[in-house]
């Protein structure tokens, strides 16, 4: 017995099915008053670099316990594929700076260093609607989070330092040479 | 006017739909000799840790240069989904270790360490029709790598030292609490 379905259904299964796909990537949300909201599923969107004390300074950027910090980027997934392939952030690029303390001697590992728990977590967003790229900064815990205010240093070091739109490719072994391309 | 659609052409459609997301996670392929192909797609998988010169010996692990080694660690995404809801790796787990030299004083960065190039990439492969985890080994641009044999003192160590299942959960930030629950 063959059965028949509308078409309407059909086209909807369809389309629920790509907007479950789109909803994971999706992550510009933000609350009534503008505050951004934590990008809950950041950890399984593309991995871009990790670098370990990164500073603008002479002394590495350690934790409250006086560890070097581990900095792991992410973007959000179609941010990525969009700078692959045309070598420019699509406009509701969300980029993800999580910061992790260090420790050595876990376990069997005897040298080097191993990342421990989120000290922070911060985002940059790219949204023509709201001015362009914006920055916010999340505590552990933390659900939404204002602007940083365009005033900050933050904002005039990647415009200065930042070799692609303000952000640091440079550091992106896998996006560099898409970039210079 | 309101199309009609049989019943096995729309489920047609919806099983295509499912299959596309389930060839870009099934990442375990062999050639015909039994070498695992290279996984192409794996800098899109999920992110689960980064180190930095982890040894377990006395000095930290460096490259060619002399500059130590970052780790990144990803695993196909229904393998990593399948450990965070039962803490176990399911069959046909795809582990990544990608090895990458570092660098310091990059650009505006005067301390702590970024990425740079890919110095190797080991895969640690759980497929119960092949007897279990294997490893495998490849350089830059090599497409398929022959199984390390099960001498090797890399299996034997992860045994012992291994938290769960082999592999060094111990390590993975975001994993390591699913396991002690």
């Amino acid at each position: 017995m063959r059965k028949i379905i509308p078409a309407f259904l059909t086209y909807g299964a369809v389309v629920a099915l790509f907007a479950m796909q789109a909803s994971s990537t999706a992550e510009v949300r933000y609350a009534q008053d503008g505050a951004f909201l934590f990008p809950q599923g950041y950890r399984t969107w593309t991995f871009v670099t990790s670098g370990l004390g990164m500073s603008y300074g002479p002394s590495g950027a350690s934790d409250a316990q006086g560890n070097l910090k581990f900095d792991n980027v992410f973007a959000s997934p179609t941010a990525y594929r969009g700078f692959q392939q045309n070598g420019v952030w699509p406009d509701k690029t969300v980029l993800v700076l999580e910061l992790r303390g260090s420790s050595t001697n876990v376990s069997i590992n005897r040298s080097g260093y191993v990342q421990t728990g989120v000290v922070d977590v911060e985002v940059h967003v790219k949204d023509a609607a709201r001015g362009g790229w914006a920055f916010y900064a999340f505590r552990p815990g933390q659900t939404q989070a204002k602007m940083i205010p365009r005033s900050a240093t933050c904002y005039s070091c990647h415009e200065q330092h930042g070799s692609v739109d303000t952000t640091f490719v440079q550091f992106y072994p896998t996006l560099s040479g898409v970039a210079n391309r």
